[in-house]
């Protein structure tokens, strides 16, 4: 048996180019042509940014390239001029962030002007739901490269070279800070131990211009402090935080501030002693504020009560809107819900004026298949920023509410939840690099599309240097012909067939309950709390499916400004990819295109299938231009992702079929999997089989 | 979760007619008409004919019906004369089949003219393959009927009434004729308490005009019998077989004789002594011969040595023609292998001139899927039968050859596979009733053709009797072109859909080792006999694949007659049905579509795929013309079978293309399987996993 498995990868990797395992990202080697580098300066971060010219420099032979440090006004923050042969900054980090800019583009052979990059947000964070037992929830790439469970606070020379690879990668896209722990926090993270090795994990990530930063469990205080109470007006509690605080900077002189999860889900907060949420963040963001560290306030909380879920987050705050610090940012999910292959835009966009808010993506793949489905989220995250909430007239998309295009806010961020882990490959499945990065790219330019950014990613990761550096013309047409052009054209429609097989027209939280991977609409025993249940957010029954959300449902709507409050009411303004999410219809409600309502449910779940294995082919004809370990890997993924697309379609379609009473369209390939045995084997009900 | 599923069963009910299981077969209760039954003799056959007319007539309302036996030399054995009202026979099975002929005419609204009924062959008998234990060798339809594992030597009233349902069952379709145990067979059989039950099922089978016979081992006079010897020339084993015999008929006056598997597989046979198979079966002919008993003796041998699988039960037998008595007959496979998806037909048949032969077919399902696929069997038995041998002459066709019409047999017989068990659908799929069905109606009738079969087998086991007795001339005509056209195409196709997926293009043999089920192509363990493994039967390599067995390779070609010979030895000439049957070809041979032999093979691969999906499309439209019981097992088998095919095309594809080097076409749909998974999880090897 052993020899055909062996005689396979034979077969494969003669027609392949180099080994790779993906480990080196967007950063493969590149033969250098010699270059002379000019900087009056010296730090660490420079002599980061000297090396990466000398290692990679593409540009003319023998070339002078100046780094210059210099105030400039047009420049913000880290921002950089750039020139064909010159990198100009305010700030060391500026310096860095330029080079990486100027390599990139000699790479992809995009043209270098004097031009100037700014950031659009001042702290880009990636936010890592790492324990401190090594485990990270919803992380699918191993453990975590933090922490480990044995021997946890020896740091190993094989750590410290990890930290400084992940920092170089954050660097090289302009991500500048890093939450080190779960949002579900452990109150340890604020012992001793914790602290010394959080300081070493800074000490690696500082000279990459990377701040870090905690998560924080609320009740500290008490749980950690042994106070009596963690209440955030108590006299005790603020010295505790304050003397908490002063600790963490003596040991991190540049230590960016707390990320919180309170009062939701479970966690404690300022509401178990009868305070509001500001009267939390407000006394953190106090013990912070002597250090210029900030609070990253969480806004993902709901109740078990009567109100749509999707209304809650907004409910809350909004009456809080300008009783923060201005050192508090509100961390606002994308969606109303969360983290939803698609949702609209979360409401409180742009309708908080008075307070910072920052747009919290999420870059594992929580309901996106995990590590195992090709989705490139950049066009997601695109879809997003650019929506326009109208709060401030047109054109106030979520981007310029939350950039301080619109709103004069103190700072401004914008956070990812990290899918790194231990992996080889860092991210499971090697197109979730193409995920990290394009989150790294849009936290600096939000105004940069997603195709753009898929051309880089595709060139940067897959292009191969030695016939590049050969500079045969031939390769690169055939090249940006069969492999990049498709494999862009993929990546670019891989959110959209995801949504299709998952969650089509507006369809949203219908997966199984336990892991979040596959579907499981009909989940739903007797005595949970029904915003954890998928009939709760499908409603589907005789008389049709979707959650009505218009004025004369939950009026969700009305929480966000005219003219979409209206758009969204109005079923035949609404737009189809949003109907359920906004609206309750009959299974025979006409669609645009003349089809049912059902019979288009069953097109999408159909239409979903098929791109995915239209992926397949495109990947299988790609094969000739990649490596064989990496080309193997995604081979296999998307062979997953196929079936689990149809296993998608069949429950979906099937579980609903029972509500609709229709037969799924004839042209249509009927289910090969049976409804009670897909229902049996979802563990999401709790039974042990 | 129990009311999920109970609602989809309510779902489908309510748009299906009457509840039905299945158990009746296609004998489906009707409302008869009234009838006056004339019959001037009386046995337990002709009340049982008398009491189906009064039962089932659906002629004139009172109308006389005359059953008459008398001599008539235009008829053969049970033969029989039909008319509108009348029944002519020379035995009173004559009669009952007739009265069987008679109602399906009425019933699926054939006409009825004058005309003359001959059985093609005298014996039209059942193996089944039932161990004493109960279980069923290549059964998927549950235990045995026959035999059972608990108090084995009680008859129940359930066990008379089940024998006797499935005598009615026979004798509706012609069959005269039961093995009741396995060919692999235990001498216990032949104990007193074996024999006193086979008595009693003789009992029940007798009115039903079906004899009983019994498969032996041929060393029982040793094992059974305490003899040192089962020699077939030794007085004592003689005399044992003789006395043993005797004993049979003092039960059971009426027996009908052995069925023989010696020397074949492991079995004990004449070889053990150093005789030869004639000595064997004659010396147990001799035996039967002065009660009319006859021998049927397998011709299924091969043995480990160097010769191609597929000559050597023509290289042991050819020699041996004319040295048979004349109550043996020898029972030879369709093909020269075993019961493959395809194989072209023995070459025994018709090349054995002084010897009587039989055909063996299979219905149970050990090669094609079990009780899960649907595949019409009746256009696999048709293709051989019609196959011409040109022994002598054109028009030599397996069934000319066979029944008596070009060499004088003493006696003729076909036999099939059963596929009968405990399941309350007795064949475990409703299909495979289909097979039972038609293999009764071509043992009587070799030249009727498989479509009129499976007309008369949809139409009286799926119509909507109550429609049918309203008279509703527009149901009938939807129904014709809705349910009976398209499930009639379906079942035509559905064998070449199973040959398509598993081995096309003359492939064969390549399943799993461990229960004949999935693809198993890459199974060679070490030490193991090659012709049990199917790296011995594809020779895939670098070079290409198929078996040669031309004039340069095998010659396995020149056991057929001419013009078979030469046609099958050319690749230009061969059939490409059996192309990889009798050719080892380069994978970039030219196929006559203009494919190369490796794209046409994937095409094959694909096409099966997509036809098993066209079926479950032509089912599910179906839908609104099926009880709910029946339309769900079908469906749910539907899907198991799309599955199983796409496991096939991905297996055989991936194994095969580790030597083609090629890549699958890119317009087909790429694999979802693993190639190492499926090896992994195909227990063909032994590993326990």
């Amino acid at each position: 048996m052993k020899s055909i498995i062996a005689s396979i990868i034979f077969l494969f990797s003669i027609v392949f180019v180099n080994a790779q395992n993906g480990h080196e990202l967007w950063l493969r080697p590149v033969k250098a042509n010699p270059v002379n580098v000019i900087c009056k300066q010296n730090s660490p971060t420079l002599s980061i940014a000297k090396q990466e010219l000398l290692d990679r420099w593409q540009g003319d032979n023998n070339a002078s390239v100046t780094l210059t440090i210099k105030k400039d006004k047009a420049l913000k923050k880290d921002g950089f001029r750039l020139g064909k042969n010159s990198v100009q900054a305010n700030t060391d980090a500026g310096i860095l962030y330029g080079v990486y800019e100027l390599l990139r583009r000699q790479q992809t052979s995009e043209p270098i002007n004097n031009e100037i990059f700014n950031p659009s947000y001042e702290v880009r964070i990636l936010d890592h739901w790492d324990n401190l037992n090594g485990t990270v929830e919803r992380g699918y790439a191993g453990n975590s490269i933090f922490w480990r469970k044995n021997d946890p606070f020896t740091v190993t020379n094989t750590d410290k070279k990890l930290w400084q690879e992940y920092a170089r990668a954050n660097a090289s896209i302009g991500i500048n800070a890093s939450v080190l722990d779960n949002v579900n926090a452990s109150p340890l993270i604020l012992s001793a131990d914790y602290l010394n090795r959080t300081k070493e994990i800074a000490n690696v990530l500082r000279p990459y211009g990377i701040k870090v930063y905690l998560a924080v469990n609320f009740a500290s205080p008490s749980t950690l402090g042994k106070l009596n109470t963690a209440d955030p007006l108590d006299k005790e509690v603020i010295e505790w935080w304050k003397e908490k605080v002063k600790e963490i900077y003596s040991l991190i002189p540049d230590f960016g501030g707390f990320l919180v999860k309170a009062s939701s889900e479970g966690q404690p907060g300022p509401q178990n002693y009868g305070r509001s949420h500001a009267d939390g963040a407000n006394m953190l963001a106090d013990a912070l504020k002597p250090y210029g560290g900030i609070v990253m306030w969480r806004a993902f909380v709901y109740s078990s009560n009567n109100e749509d879920r999707a209304k809650q987050a907004y409910d809350e705050f909004m009456p809080l809107d300008g009783k923060f610090r201005d050192n508090v940012i509100i961390q606002v999910k994308n969606g109303p819900i969360d983290f939803q292959p698609r949702e609209p835009f979360s409401p409180l966009f742009g309708a908080m004026k008075k307070t910072s808010v920052m747009p919290e993506f999420q870059i594992t793949m929580e309901y996106l298949g995990h590590a195992n489905y090709l989705v490139f989220l950049s066009t997601m995250w695109e879809e997003c920023l650019k929506s326009d909430t109208y709060q401030q007239g047109k054109g106030s998309t979520v981007a310029r509410c939350t950039d301080g295009s619109i709103y004069p806010q103190k700072y401004t961020a914008i956070a990812g939840v990290s899918n790194v882990g231990l992996d080889t490959n860092w991210n499971g499945h090697q197109f979730n690099q193409a995920n990290w990065y394009a989150f790294g790219r849009l936290a600096w330019n939000n105004t940069l599309n997603s195709e753009q950014i898929a051309d880089e990613w595709i060139k940067l990761t897959f292009y191969n240097d030695s016939s590049q550096k050969s500079g045969d013309k031939n390769y690169t047409a055939d090249w940006n012909k069969n492999f990049l052009a498709p494999v862009k054209k993929m990546m670019m429609e891989s959110r959209e067939a995801a949504v299709n097989f998952m969650t089509p027209l507006g369809l949203h939280h219908i997966m199984s309950a336990n892991g979040h991977y596959g579907p499981g609409p009909w989940w739903a025993p007797k005595g949970m709390r029904p915003e954890w249940t998928p009939p709760y957010y499908h409603h589907a029954g005789a008389d049709g499916i979707g959650f009505d959300r218009t004025t004369k449902g939950s009026d969700a709507v009305s929480q966000y400004h005219e003219p979409l409050a209206s758009q969204f009411n109005n079923v035949a303004t609404c737009p189809e990819k949003y109907l359920l999410w906004f609206h309750h219809l009959p299974w025979d409600y006409k669609m645009k295109n003349g089809r049912t309502l059902w019979d288009d449910l069953c097109y999408h779940y159909e239409e979903g299938v098929n791109q995915v294995r239209e992926f397949q082919k495109v990947w299988d004809k790609a094969g000739p231009y990649v490596d064989s370990t990496r080309f193997m890997e995604v081979q296999r993924k998307l062979r997953i992702q196929c079936v689990n697309a149809i296993l998608w379609k069949d429950a979906c379609t099937l579980y609903f079929q029972q509500f609709s009473k229709m037969p799924i369209p004839y042209e249509l390939e009927r289910p090969v999997n049976n409804l009670d045995e897909m229902i049996y084997n979802d563990r999401g009900d709790g039974r042990s089989h």
